[in-house]
């Protein structure tokens, strides 16, 4: 019998019709099991497929790294091809390569960059609004920038984890948070980059920002959020549509093969 | 009885769920009927709209202009206001204003802007998958471009009419047609422009540049097209998701109120 071997994907999802990333029991609509149950029926054999982490339901991938091991010696060209012709038109596989059996798409992520998107014109954009926050609210984005700031570094981020029952570690590394106009001030894009992210970290770090750009928050006041180690103290959850997870980043010698 | 005012609104829309522009008798699915049901529920009265044209069942517009008059002196903002609030998401008026009693968006309008979008990779991109036809073939560029180039100027078009009852004039002027690549090379973007569109003429002149991108016709028969005057001369109707009205322009005159 054949070694089984790594594949790693790079993936685009429209998350709107799907109840996210992460493989659910029997009445399963998830991106993670669609994919596995493509594969399984390619090889004949139950394929696991690993995410670079899950996404919630209604989020969106631009850049979705996952891997799986098959053996058969499969070329990854013919498997890239095989899950396209199968998948439904709202998920892609743009790439699909052999890598190291080390290689783990989770484990091995070095760092993520998530994008928010918000709509702050009274009315939503006909092309782009299943992929944007419909706030129809101009915001201070200045202010926005200012708290964004704060909420950057190394830091205990329990006042932004969504998972009440949480146990491991809730540090986390946010190298930056851009925000910015698009499309002349009707659009704000907030871009996140850090070494992970915590269950709705990052919707409730925009929903806490809207709240500082409606100016019903200071931007100083991030600090006690951040020292409340409490969810309570921070803002809402923004909705998921707005969210798109760009991109994922491995260490160069898990680049190769 | 306070006399009628015209109204000029500037419209959006993602046309897939519905039957075109043109209202259409009891079962009607179209953006006119939408708008003219809503304005007809504001006013009391029943009320007509102009378009600057028809689109067809399934194509999207950007800047598609229409008309209507209305008694009682309503806020062109109220107007847009109260339209926004009723109207299904994927229709949306950007701007309404009052204008010249004389104007009329279908016979003033001296020029427009259609543009078509063709995906050449072999997957289509998840996000825009609807506003664009996913062709999956990579055509050569530079015999497109010269034969679009030989199909602007001032011609009667019957071959590129898909109305085999016309029975008015099938002259028209093309400005312009304009073919650009664009996210790296896997989309194409045709821009047409001309004082006016046959049925259909904008999908059959794209389906024809197709065939030259795919090195089924030369680029210098469109001359030949052309002269024969029969739509079996030209190629086949492009699908309608990768249409899109960009643009309606109107005399100066016209834009004051």
């Amino acid at each position: 019998m054949s070694e089984k071997q790594n594949y790693r994907i790079l993936l685009q999802y429209e998350g709107t019709r799907y109840d996210g990333w992460q493989k659910q029991g029997n009445t399963d609509n998830t991106i993670q099991g669609r994919l596995e149950a493509i594969l399984t029926r390619m090889t004949g054999d139950p394929v696991e497929i690993q995410g670079s982490g899950r996404t919630d339901a209604g989020v969106h991938a631009l850049g979705q790294v996952a891997n799986f091991h098959l053996k058969g010696g499969y070329d990854p060209e013919a498997v890239m091809e095989y899950l396209n012709r199968y998948l439904p038109e709202d998920i892609a596989v743009l790439r699909c390569e052999r890598v190291s059996n080390r290689f783990h798409s989770r484990l091995n992520a070095v760092s993520k960059t998530y994008v928010y998107q918000i709509e702050t014109a009274p009315r939503r954009d006909v092309f782009t609004r299943r992929v944007q926050y419909g706030l129809g609210q101009h915001l201070d984005v200045e202010a926005m920038r200012k708290a964004a700031r704060l909420l950057c570094g190394t830091h205990d981020y329990k006042s932004f984890c969504g998972n009440k029952k949480m146990k491991k570690s809730t540090v986390r590394t946010v190298h930056a948070i851009e925000v910015a106009q698009k499309r002349g001030d009707t659009l704000l894009e907030l871009r996140f980059t850090g070494n992970g992210f915590l269950q709705h970290m990052v919707r409730i770090m925009v929903g806490t920002l809207i709240e500082v750009g409606r100016g019903q928050r200071t931007w100083q006041s991030m600090t006690q959020i951040l020292e409340a180690e409490d969810r309570q103290a921070a803002g809402y959850t923004a909705p998921p549509e707005g969210l798109c997870l760009a991109e994922v980043r491995y260490n160069m010698d898990m680049e190769g093969k």
